[in-house]
């Protein structure tokens, strides 16, 4: 099968962390409900095709997200005590009561740099969200578990347009004190360029957050997802959230790519030499076989080339 | 409408020229043949969004490209001589007679850095594809006509695989010393990555032929467009080819994205704070339009995106 000719850029990493956010952020923006085995299954596979970091559900209120109501049944079936990391998302001191009673060992939060989005997902002003994440970080962490905060809109917001570079240091600050250990830099509506990326990355580092505790949340919206992650390598950072086969839309604007694909990312760091430990062509058929359980085509473009051509 | 912040970055230029390929390059590879008046509207809406370099047709056999036998009848209703930039594809001594005849000030030849897309197009070698051009060249230059030389096949081949660095800059070199402005470098299967971009630069410049007479052809094939052309403009190059809306597919990988979009690429650089004189608005106006001509959703993701949220 077809793969880019490999060229090692001076200063960029030898291998970076993809963190998997498919089954989760993926499937969580997905109209159609995947049977609880099916999870389980992309996991596997996912497993199989060499990622090592799975974001694999959500505590989140099954009324507000049915689409991952069956958190608990998919952690029963999985091996969270594995080489590979599971984490799971947690709103809340209740989602983190039982995200311990499965035995889970990463979470994540879900935090926001504007206020439109706190108010719009956890019904809170900027500033009280910390009051909210405080107590489940401290016992999280007292309990010896990985804490990602996630810090949302943080290049646009669609309530208040542009965001500031330093109201998402503040947020992200904010976030990390609290214990967490790394921060995903989430560009939730896609409209973050290089520069912005770099400038963004600079300023945490300037606020003493270096790009070892960053990861990169880039949405596809507006086809600049790769283009910012090459931005991101260079400024340092080496963990990347992506999603098998793009998938996951952009609840905020509907029609619009989600989630940077997982293999497209995969066919960046392949040609910059980068080590991924990613499996190409079987994460190119977990995903169209995910693609076919949800009865639409695929947004990676990879996936979409190599499938042609292989016709 | 929905823009990005603009973000300047030390060292990338104020300004660089989009030179629109839709027309020729982008119609060529679809399906329907577009009415001779709906072509000529198109080259007219392009340049009412701003664009000044335009290729509007080609002079090729019109049993091998019927998409575009109306050259002659699109340019006669066509300002030649004003503003904006009105190269014509011109494959050999007899097209050159015909864009002559036609009025055309800028014409492009079309070579290959590999045997296998030489013999596939033109029916020649690699070699005597020189042969080929250099009358052809030579006279255009004497009538005092601008030439752009195509190098396709730069990055990899679908016949031959990877291409090595060396084997393109030998290519290019010949065809810019047969007397062309400007080589445009072409990922005509699109499986460049950015270090590969800014090697190939760094070849090119090593053999006499800096930045300033280079342009990049980049195919969105594995979504990789983007990320390369970012890589080429801080490699300093300062021309791009694209296509409105993405126009085109790619003959050698069906099913796949063809040409990087206009739109995209002009999302990334005004992001960049970067001008390109393009009105985002009435582009994407023209793009929408002339996919419902086509009768196929555009495969921008910015015009996906801006439609999308404008509902």
């Amino acid at each position: 099968m077809t793969r880019p000719q490999a060229f090692r850029e001076p200063g960029l990493p030898e291998a970076v962390t993809i963190y998997e956010v498919g089954p989760r952020d993926g499937l969580q923006n997905e109209k159609v409900v995947v049977p609880t085995q099916d999870k389980v299954d992309f996991v596997r596979r996912l497993m199989a095709a060499g990622l090592r970091t799975i974001e694999v559900t959500s505590f989140v209120r099954p009324d507000w997200v049915p689409q991952l109501a069956d958190a608990a049944e998919v952690l029963a079936q999985l091996d969270l005590d594995g080489a590979t990391r599971m984490p799971v998302l947690v709103p809340n001191d209740r989602g983190l009561d039982r995200a311990v009673e499965a035995g889970v060992r990463w979470i994540a939060i879900f935090g926001s740099a504007t206020e439109g989005l706190a108010r719009a997902n956890l019904n809170r002003t900027v500033d009280t969200q910390f009051d909210m994440f405080r107590p489940v970080v401290a016992r999280a962490r007292g309990l010896g578990l990985d804490v990602r905060a996630y810090v949302s809109m943080c290049f646009g917001d669609p309530w208040q347009g542009p965001v500031p570079i330093a109201q998402v240091v503040e947020a992200g600050k904010r976030l990390f004190d609290l214990g967490a250990t790394q921060l995903s830099l989430g560009d939730t509506i896609g409209v973050a360029t290089p520069a912005h990326v770099t400038e963004l990355i600079g300023a945490f580092g300037e606020a003493g957050l270096g790009p070892d505790v960053l990861a990169m949340h880039l949405h596809d919206t507006y086809g600049q997802a790769l283009s910012n992650a090459y931005a991101a390598l260079r400024a340092g950072v080496t963990t990347f959230d992506s999603s098998a086969g793009g998938l996951g839309g952009c609840p905020f604007t509907p029609g619009a790519t989600g989630n940077l694909a997982t293999e497209d990312l995969v066919w960046m760091l392949e040609g910059l030499g980068i080590r991924t430990g990613v499996d190409l062509d079987l994460l190119v058929e977990t995903s169209t076989w995910m693609a076919g359980l949800l009865g639409r085509p695929s947004e990676s473009r990879v996936l979409r080339a190599l499938t042609a051509s292989a016709v």
